[in-house]
C-alpha cells in the first residue's frame, strides 16, 4: 500500500530538517535498507550504508538552516524544491535543489535524486 | 556529449510555451524517438507516438497560459516547476507541476515524469 500523502510529507520536512540541523543518524534513520542516493544527478549512485554516512557526515558539522519551498507528491514518490543556506562567518551559501524522492509503505526514502548544478549556489555577505 | 545547459532551457522553455499555446506537433518536435511519457507518475507510461499524440492532443484545444517557474538542470537530466492555467469562461484552473525530463545529445526530450496530484489543481472565480 502506498503511504499517505502526509506520512510522505512527514518525512520530507524531517529530511530537510535533518540534512540542515541534525545528525547523520537524523538522516539515516529516514531512509530504508538498501536506499540509493544520487547527489547530484549524473554522478555515481550511493548505494550503501556507509556511502550515505559519508555522504551526509559532511554537511553534518556546518551551521545551516533548511526550508521546503514547493513540494509535489505523486504515488509513492515526491518531488520538491528546498532551500538550505549555510552559513559560513560573514557569508552565506544559498542553495535550492529540487529532490525527487520514492518511498516505501512506511513513507521511509528507498531513494532520492537531487538535481542542482553549480549554477543553483550563491554566496551572499551577510552582517551578524 | 550532455547537452548544453542553454540548450536544455531552451528545450523546457518551448516545452512548456508548446503546451500552454502550441499543436500537438508542435510538442512531440520537442521528443526523441522513442521517448516516454509518465504523467502523473504512478500511471501506465506512455511509451508510442500515438499514445503521445492523444495525451497531448487532449490540452491542444484549450486556452493556457504557462510559466516555467524554478530550472535545475544536472548532467542530461532538468526537473522543473512550472504553472499552467487553463482559461475556462469565467474560472481559471491553476496547476504547479514538477517535470523531470532527461534528453538526448541533441536536447531533444527522451523522457518525462510529471509529479503532481488533484491537490496541486485550484480553481479561481475571474472577471474578464
Amino acid at each position: 500500500m502506498a503511504p499517505s500523502r502526509d506520512a510522505i510529507r512527514a518525512t520530507v520536512e524531517g529530511y530537510v530538517k535533518a540534512v540542515a540541523t541534525g545528525t547523520v543518524d537524523d538522516v539515516l534513520a529516514l531512509y530504508a535498507p538498501g536506499a540509493t542516493v544520487e547527489d547530484p544527478v549524473g554522478t555515481p549512485v550511493r548505494t550503501t550504508e556507509a556511502e550515505l554516512r559519508e555522504f551526509y557526515g559532511a554537511v553534518e558539522p556546518l551551521a545551516q538552516t533548511g526550508e521546503v519551498l514547493t513540494l509535489k507528491i505523486a504515488e509513492n514518490s515526491a518531488a520538491f524544491l528546498f532551500r538550505l543556506v549555510t552559513h559560513l562567518g560573514e557569508q552565506d551559501l544559498l542553495m535550492e535543489v529540487v529532490d525527487v524522492m520514492t518511498f516505501d509503505d512506511d513513507a521511509r526514502i528507498t531513494s532520492m535524486k537531487a538535481y542542482w548544478s553549480q549554477e543553483d549556489m550563491v554566496t551572499v555577505s551577510v552582517s551578524r
